[in-house]
Formats: structure tokens, sequence, C-alpha cells
């Protein structure tokens, strides 16, 4: 079957070249998958720095291409998909220095010793790649979460092939971003299949029943996550599944903060639930202000930015249906309307900004549950100590935030971080959930529906999703690893307990 | 319902004065473990150090209860269990030395600073103990895996209180265990809830489902794995089950290293596939001998000995009754008896050691199965170049051994070792798999169906299993854990990318 594509901005398919993966097809890409791994482990880590250097280089000479394809596809905006490209090539040049660094092998030797236990044998671990992964792309980032995402550029660093399920909402994007990565794997003499793309759904539930497939990582919903789980239960060998989900990411403003910067923050505020069509899994859905003058002011503040505001393409029909449902849902759970503009939809995906408003005693699991899309539910507290109940209504979430002032009580303050912590996967402090920085200590993940998982899908440590540990006992130098050799110095290593820093 | 314990030595079963947990009792355990967590979080990384110190010194003072309950409960010698307890102290003060290390946290620190995407905010990250976490223990280690195991000695570091299921083959065990640990704690002002247990099958499906419970860890079947996380599955928010399951560990005898020591490798492979009735999970229990007149003479002399060896006492009737229909089993599949010596059962589980025997071109799947006792099948193979078509039959291991010879060639041994990486978490080279040893480098996993997950159970890295990462985005330094506070140097931290070893 043919595969269509559909431009959010008209609402009309257009017929592409692409067809959707039979199940031979799937087993092509997962068989060349698994026939290339040990041509990514062959590349040795250096070598494997070297080629994901040249990725980020090649996605980022077709980047008219892939920001015209995606623009078509998605109708986010030319800069918001220009900054969205360079985050995939910063997110490559991240890994190849992660793989530089040489630390993420977690490199141990314990050397032949007396223990308590009788003698100990010499024993040597390192991480080693599980194996073909499977990644599932996301809607929302045509290219820092799907074909050229992050769970692409770990799985690739850690030595992993990579056969990516195309998200529906971007096929051409998802086809231009694999031949760019796939140029440079073949600039570098590596063979098909180190990444390839399948289309379908039915195609992603062959593929997660592969015996070749190692791993599965998905950017989606809990419902897809829950599906994926079922199918990799099915499995005779089951395999480890890394979901993103969804998220609310509450914000709290606290009395002095309001009193402080009311005007300030109800920009920030704007800017960070309406960004990109509101459709980041890290968009502030709840924001908790003061019943209070400067809260008053910053409620206003926000209105009028929301009631002014022009209308947001969204990815896809279904969002955009989920997202009409639920600015009615919300209302009939009680949540009422702030502000919603009144816009020309046109032929589009195209909806207004929504801003709710609910007391605090009236919110609910409901009016707490993730609405992709610009929409923001205010909920207004009169006393900081209602706000711990508040919390424990709102699902955990990737993110957690609190504004601060001047005067605040810092007892208030570190309680409400702790319960932040215990249902977040990040604090921030004075600022916004979205704009993810792409560094060494970032951490994209949480508790339940948030992701699955105790690993993270942003930072680098991601990369520890798609290794293994692998230990060897008694082994001879020239067998081992260069990495765990004595005398090797070049990256961190625990020796006899001690850790070692890399020299270079 | 009372918990009755079956001495199987003699078989008889006597009363406790334990009962089976219901579901309220499951209840507290749970409620309690959740209310522990702060006490742990707020005992700190050095508190809870002194703390797994005093653990071990509790389970140390109390060795001659513990060892008598186990030996009554499991049949297993008293040297052997008298080394197990001193291998659970062990684990607990190697726990101590990962907490004072601080390595474990992964702190990561990085300052704000540009960025190609901006400025970039001041992100800093560290792991933090995800919660209670319910440990199903193991039939075959009273002390080691169970109770007093690795994973409670891993979950409490972490700073997770832990729930026991208790196995049914040693609840008086587990009792005297859980009082010595809760002795250490209760001494050091914690509360109760810290660690518990509860007992029975249905106890262990409630507390899985319970929603205090933040992780489970089980060492068992493959069967019990799949019913877990289905059982997980069904929660309103899945956590992660990690599973040590079951394993073949095949051993590769090369022909140059039986021409050069048959006797010894004779006597190396007996102790380790009878040793604590084989009912180890890294027992070796298919070993690769050659059809020549050295891997005859090997063959011979590990015959001798089986045929000459006196029973073993199994743990409980099920194993019991599992070996005895395996070894039938075998023999039905095609493989021949080498020996087997005639032995008084008497009214307890005791059974006779095994050996079969087997050509490689007769292996089989069916052959190639965990059988838990002390069985070995031999498969004789003619020409090193068979071994890769036979261990691909062989299931994937916690282990892949290979002993050498002064003549290899260096290519096969090259190829066999990638084989066995592939398809093990260990590789032993002339040695043994049993006697795991506890240390820091050291890995207990390997693929499905020898454990479900990236980790490993045994080491200094298995307390990775319970934490999760948690990011603190512009926080004020008052409100940050000392260790991810500018200028704290104690512990190994990765300051903007650069990783700082610590001074402690």
């Amino acid at each position: 079957m043919n595969v269509t594509t559909i431009d959010p901005r008209d609402g009309r398919a257009r017929a592409t070249d692409l067809t959707e993966t039979d199940q031979s097809g799937v087993e092509t890409a997962a068989g060349q998958a698994s026939r290339a791994t040990q041509w990514l482990i062959d590349l040795g880590r250096l070598g494997r720095a070297h080629l994901l250097d040249a990725i980020a280089t090649s996605l980022e000479s077709r980047r008219g291409d892939l920001v015209a394809a995606a623009e078509a596809e998605t109708g986010l905006s030319r800069p918001r998909l220009d900054t969205e490209l360079t985050r995939a090539a910063v997110q490559f040049r991240m890994f190849e220095a992660v793989l530089r660094d040489g630390g993420y092998l977690e490199a141990a030797i314990d050397h032949a010793a007396d223990t308590p236990l009788g003698p100990g044998p010499d024993v040597r671990r390192m991480l080693v790649p599980l194996g073909p992964v499977a990644v599932f792309g996301a809607s929302n980032f045509p290219f820092a979460f799907s074909v050229a995402g992050g769970d692409t550029a770990s799985a690739l660093a850690a030595g992993c092939p990579t056969v990516v399920k195309a998200h529906p909402s971007h096929p051409v994007t998802s086809r231009v971003s694999a031949d760019a990565i796939d140029s440079a794997i073949r600039a570098m003499g590596g063979p098909g299949g180190v990444i390839s793309i399948v289309y379908g759904e039915q195609a992603g539930r062959w593929l997660v029943g592969h015996p070749a497939i190692r791993a599965v990582a998905l950017t989606g919903s809990a419902g897809a996550a829950r599906a994926l789980q079922s199918a990799i239960d099915e499995r005779a060998d089951p395999v480890p599944l890394y979901a993103e989900m969804g998220s609310v990411n509450p914000i709290i403003v606290l009395p002095e903060a309001a009193a402080s910067r009311a005007d300030q923050i109800a920009d920030g505020l704007f800017a960070s639930f309406t960004n990109s069509g509101g459709q980041l899994c890290t968009k502030p859905g709840l924001a908790f202000i003061p019943s209070d003058p400067a809260g008053d002011r910053l409620v206003d503040a926000l209105r009028d930015k929301v009631a002014t505001s022009g209308g947001a393409v969204l990815l896809n029909e279904r969002i955009r249906d989920a997202y009409d449902r639920g600015v009615d849902n919300l209302q009939r759970a009680g949540a009422r309307l702030a502000a919603r503009p009144r816009i020309d939809a046109g032929a589009g995906f195209t909806v207004a900004a929504t801003l709710l408003e609910v007391e605090l005693p009236g919110l609910t699991g409901e009016i707490a549950d993730e609405c992709f899309g610009p929409l923001m539910v205010v909920v207004r507290y009169r006393d900081v100590a209602e706000l711990d109940a508040g919390l424990s209504i709102v699902p955990p979430s990737l993110t957690g935030s609190v504004h601060r002032g001047p005067g605040d009580d810092l007892e208030v303050v570190r309680r409400l971080v702790d319960v932040l912590a215990a249902r977040s996967g990040r604090i921030v402090f004075d600022g916004y959930p979205t704009g993810v920085r792409v560094s060494w200590a970032q951490h994209h993940g949480g508790p339940w529906p948030s992701t699955n998982a105790v690993h993270t899908s942003v930072g680098a440590t991601s990369i520890r999703r798609f290794l293994r540990p692998l230990a060897w006992q008694g082994a001879p130098e020239w067998i081992l690893p260069e990495e765990l050799r004595d005398g090797y110095t070049a990256i961190p290593r625990r020796v006899d307990g001690r850790l070692e820093p890399g020299t270079e």
C-alpha cells in the first residue's frame, strides 16, 4: 500500500513514492541490521565517534531539503525546524564526545586477589552493544526524536544498528533523514542496514516481534507503550522497552514570585505552553497560581496574550481532534474557559490556544490529565499549604517547576521540591520545562506515566539503554578489548575498586 | 494458614509459628516500607554505609542460628552454608564501600553555558532511590540470594526499603535473616518496615500489584518471571522487573586442553556440576569435550568420579521430581547414561548425580535445556569447527567457559569467544562458572532466558537497578544534595563533561 503524506496546513493528502513495509521488508531490514552489527563493533569506539560526526555533518548538509520536507509534513515553523535539526546534529556530536571519553563503557578491572571467600579470579567488565534496536519515532519532533533523533544517535553510538518505524505524520522527512544518515555510513564503507526505516503499523508489530531486535525505544503514548510491552511479552525472548510517554509538567508559581514578576512569568508561561503548538512532551499543562492580586495580575496578562494569539497548526488530524475533545472535556469536568481567541481554522489542522482556569479544590484527575496542544490549565490556590494535596492529583511527570520570590519561606520551597522530586524526573527552578538542554547531565524521563523506565532518553547517559554488561574471567590479555587491558589509560576505569580517570 | 517447613533430608514437614500473609498484612508491609523510605534517605549515603556494615555484623553474630535453620530447611551442607553466610555479609560490606565511594550516584554537573542551541541552563543530575522494592528470594541460596541477599543489600544501599517474599523452601531461615537485619536497623533508630517479609504465593501477587512497590527483583524461573511481568503489566503504573532466571552455562574443552590436563579438568567439572547438589544457576550443564583419546580419558575420569559419588540432598520435592523427570527426558531425547551411582535415597529428597553423553550431531534443544541438580551432559565433538553450530543450540546463559591448551589455534579461540560473548554475560577462561566472585567488576546476568534485563544482580553495579536519574535545573545551592554542590569533591563527578575522581 502506498504511503501518503498530509500537509497539516491545508489538510490535503499527497501521494509519495513510499510503500508500507510488508513482512518480507521487515525481515530484510532486521536481517540487514543483524549482519551490520559486526561492522559497527569493528569500527571501534573512535571509529564510531568519527561516524557520528559524519552523520551530523551529513544531516546539516541537507538542511534545506530536511526542513522543507518537515515543514510540509508537520506544519511546524521553519525557525523551529531549523533549530530542531541543529539539535539533532548536536545530539550526534554529543555522543561523539561520549565515545571519545569512554567512561560510558563502565570499564572495571578486579585483579585476581585473596578475598574473604577464598582466592578471587581476575574479573574484567565493560558494557557491550545489545544488538539491533527498533525505534518508534515521535510525531512532534520530526528530527530530534525521530529517525535522526536521540534514540538513533545513542543506539548507533552504542554500536547497535537501528530500524526506525517511521511516524505516519512525516514519512518523507523520515526517508530523507535516513538517506542522510545512510550516506554518511556508506561513505565510511559501511553496509546497508546500519540504519533503515519501515512504514506502517503492522510493520511496527512485525519489527517488535523479530528475533534480531534486542531492544525497543518508543516516544509515544502510554497506550502505545502498553501495546508494545504486550508484543514484547509474547516474544520467545522478551527484550527491554524504553518508553517516553506523556507528561503534564506542573508549574508552581509561589506568591512572592507572582508579586515580584507577574508579567514576566505570564510571558514565559505563554511562550512555554504555546511553543510548537504546545506539542511538546515538556509543555506545562498545569500552572498553580496564587488567588491573590498578584496572581490575578498574572492570570490577566496570560489571558490577554492568549486572547490575542493567532492559530497554531497541529501535526495531524488525530491530534487536532483530540485537542478539540480535550478542550470540551476539561470544561465539562469543571474548568472554566479563561481565554480562547476566535481564529480562522481554514482547511488545515489549525486550532486556537486555550487557557482554562479552576480553583484548586475543584482540581480533579480528569482536569489534571495531559492534553496535547496549546492548552494550559491555571489552578488557583489560596494557601501554599494546599499545594501538596493539589500536586498529588497531578500524574507523575517528566518535569516539575517552581517559581520563587525574594521572601519565600524556604521550608515551604523545600517541601514542595520534595513532592516534585518524588513525582518527576527534572525539577526546574524559576524557569520553564520546554527547551531541554542537550548535555551530559540532562535527564528526560520520570515516573510512569511519563516514562516506563529508570533511564533517560536525552543526555549522555541515554546510551546506557542499548548496552549490557559483559565480564571476562581469567582472560588472556590478547583476547580482551583494549579498554580492559592492563596499562590502557585513555578512558576512565575502575581498577580494584578505585576509579582512575581517563587521560584523553 | 500456617506455614510449614520441610527438612529435605527426611522429607518431613514441621509446623512453624509463621502464617501466610493475608492482604492486610501485605498492605501493612508495603505501607511501612513506603513510610520508611524517608528514614533511609535521611540517613544519607554515609549513614547507609554504616547501616550496611552493621547489618553484616548482625548477620555474622547470628551465624549459628542462621546456619542451623538453613541446614534443616535446605539440606545444604554446613560448610557451604557457612561460606554462603560469609558471602552475604561480604555483599553488604561491598555496598558499604560502594556508598563511601559515591561514584554509583553518577553525579554530573553542567554549568550554565552558551550552547549551539542558545543559552543552556545549569543542569545537575544524580541517581535517587526508586522507593520500596519487592524481592522474590531464591530456593537455592537461603542467604546470598534471599532475605539477606544481594538484592536486599543493593536495594537498602540505594535507599530503598525492601519487602521480601520468602521462598517456601526456607521460611524460618528467612524469618531469622530478617530479624537479624531488622535488629541492626532498630539499633540505629530505624523504623519498622525497612525490611520485612511476606509468606505465600498469593501474598507475592498482592505485593507486586501494590502501588507502593517501585521495582521487583526475582531470582527464579522464566515462568515465574513471565507471571510477574504480566502482573506488572496490569498495574496502573508498571514498574521495572529484574529477573535472574535459569542458565545452562556451556563449557568448551578444547582438544589441547584435554590433551594437557584431562584429569584436572575432570576434577574441576565434577566439583562444579555437583557442588551444592548442582543447584546453582552457574552450574555447568553442558560440557563440550573432544572425541579423541584425551577426551575419552577425561570422560572416563568424570564417569569414575560420578559413579563413586554419594547422594545429594535436593532442596525440595518439586526440584527432586523435576530432576528425576529431567534425567528420564534427556535419555528419551537421545542422551546416553554415562554414569549414575546407586544410592540409598531414604525418606528425603536425595538423588544420585548423573552424567549423560551425546555426540554433537545428536545435540538438540531438548538436551541443551537446563536441568537443575547434579547433572551434566557431555557433548562429544570431532572438530572444533562443529562447535559454532553446537553452541547455537544452547540457550543464552549467564556464563560460557572455554578451556584452552598450549597449542590452540588462536583464531579458533577468538571465534568461540565471540560466539560465547553474544550468548552469555560472563566468559570464563580455563575455569568454572560456579563460585561467583563478589567484586566491583562482577557481572551476573546474560541474554534471555538467563536474565530479562541489561543489568546485573551481583557486583557493585547491581545497585543501579534500584535508582533513577533526577535532574535539578537552575537550582539554588542550598536545596541541592551536597553531592551536587559546587566545591564538593569527595565523590567522582562529571563536571561540564569532564570526569573528576573523588578525593575520598
